[in-house]
């Protein structure tokens, strides 16, 4: 199933996208797309089989916002120097074990929001990357294969940074990865049956059109079993979290100088495979 | 005030300590003590009257357990190196800016709830720390005075840590900071109004009756309104958010070899001047 949430922000209702294309209206049937949901096979049920029935009422997508496509997340847990060739362009040895790092939920907007460049920055950068959700409290986990099993689904993340905040300036990553709007997520959810293989997805982000980053998942040094089943010797994970699973290369950071950093009016646009598409204007905070 | 939630966990109830020490019910006044609450000063302000009016009901203590002060925190920001003293016992040169690390929502526990030792860990260490818990939100904010401003209250935050797993598993803190369990909280959020000069507090830790951490906030690198302006630049701070503003000296890891890390059946105590006190029994994950 693709989930979504449409409306204005804060006030996003539940929707199916049909494989037609047409929205179905959940909200008659579940309260909202969150980890509770998620944690439900019961109502995961009933969905689909309104669905399958053609019980769920159609809404008309002309006009409508698309909010992100997960409410309540508890945390958002990020890997960084996934990628081989990723690790390549930055000049760092790719890890031994994963890189973790934090974005605050309150960093999530829709996937065509306008993201904000942080006041003082020079060096905002941009980063397509595979969201893992969370659908099953993960705790010490032994395998890959059972890590595999807690995903829910996947989404499209960007995993905006500032590098100047994020490393120039004293302490951890997470100084240049919070800055508000700095992780538009969705549009959708997909749930994990439709996507057999996550280590088979290409990834694409363009800057005003320009093809910048074109990866695959193939890449990952970590594939997203083994993030989930590492991850969760460290931390519980609790349905509605969210793994952003790194990206691939492509950055600005990993360019020539001088590094074509992100500026008011820029556009991006991104891509995974079968988990749809965002598009952001970038504005001055 | 001194604000609190008692309860079995996930269903504490909001609580008043009066002065004289008795518990007042304010479940029939407000849904819960989270941002939603801090936000609102006609809320906070019918609790004052209430109190004041002697219209809120007695709650008798004996049995009743003590959880996390504050409910629905929507991000924890953890600032690192913060006390001169606490640098210099770790061999680091004070920074030149707060280092910035986060800690998850989900960690946090009650103030006399058990604290769970990893599996695998052998570097389980404690640090007494004054948390800040945001009233307004803060955003790009010019002073420390202005920040200390958006203060709505303070509270005992215990941000226990795993050292390996924090400096010598690769990434950033955050991986020894996140285990389940790492942050009881509180017993009390105690208002601004209650505590006139943030900076003049003592910290202090016992493990197992033995003092191990004897410290004042007079000693912050970075005081706490200065904290929330800096922070605040970076990343916008929303009510309900909560700050924890470093740890003074006398950590495990800044002891001699064997340096003495916590085990299962340890005891630790630690206390805030008017902020209450904290007692945990360790054990094993």
């Amino acid at each position: 199933m693709k989930l979504l949430r449409v409306g204005t922000a804060g006030r996003e209702r539940p929707v199916l996208l049909d494989p037609d294309g047409t929205l179905r209206d959940l909200s008659g049937l579940v309260a909202d797309i969150d980890g509770t949901l998620l944690a439900d096979e019961d109502a995961l049920g009933r969905i689909r089989r309104a669905a399958a029935a053609g019980e769920l009422p159609a809404l008309e997508a002309a006009g409508l916002r698309t909010g992100p496509p997960l409410a309540r997340i508890g945390k958002i847990v990020c890997i960084g120097l996934n990628y081989h060739d990723h690790a390549r362009e930055t000049g760092a040895e790719p890890p031994a074990e994963p890189v973790v790092f934090f974005k605050a939920p309150d960093t999530v907007v829709g996937p065509d929001d306008t993201v904000l460049i942080p006041r003082g920055s020079v060096k905002t950068d941009w980063e397509v990357e595979l969201a893992v959700v969370i659908g099953r409290t993960a705790r010490y986990l032994e395998s890959a294969e059972d890590g595999l099993a807690h995903v829910a689904g996947y989404a499209v993340a960007h995993d905006v940074s500032e590098r100047e905040f994020q490393i120039e300036r004293g302490g951890t990553w997470d100084k240049g990865k919070n800055c508000e709007t700095f992780n538009p997520l969705g549009p959708w959810l997909v749930t994990a049956d439709e996507v057999p293989d996550p280590q088979d997805l290409s990834l694409r982000l363009w800057v005003n059109g320009e093809l910048k980053q074109d990866g695959t998942t193939a890449e990952q040094i970590f594939p997203v079993g083994e993030v989930v089943r590492y991850v969760s010797r460290f931390m519980t994970l609790y349905p509605g979290d969210v793994l952003n699973t790194g990206t691939p290369a492509g950055v600005a950071m990993g360019r020539p100088e001088p590094k074509p950093y992100l500026r008011a009016g820029d556009v991006v646009e991104l891509e995974v495979t079968g988990l749809g598409r965002q598009r952001q204007v970038f504005a001055q905070a």
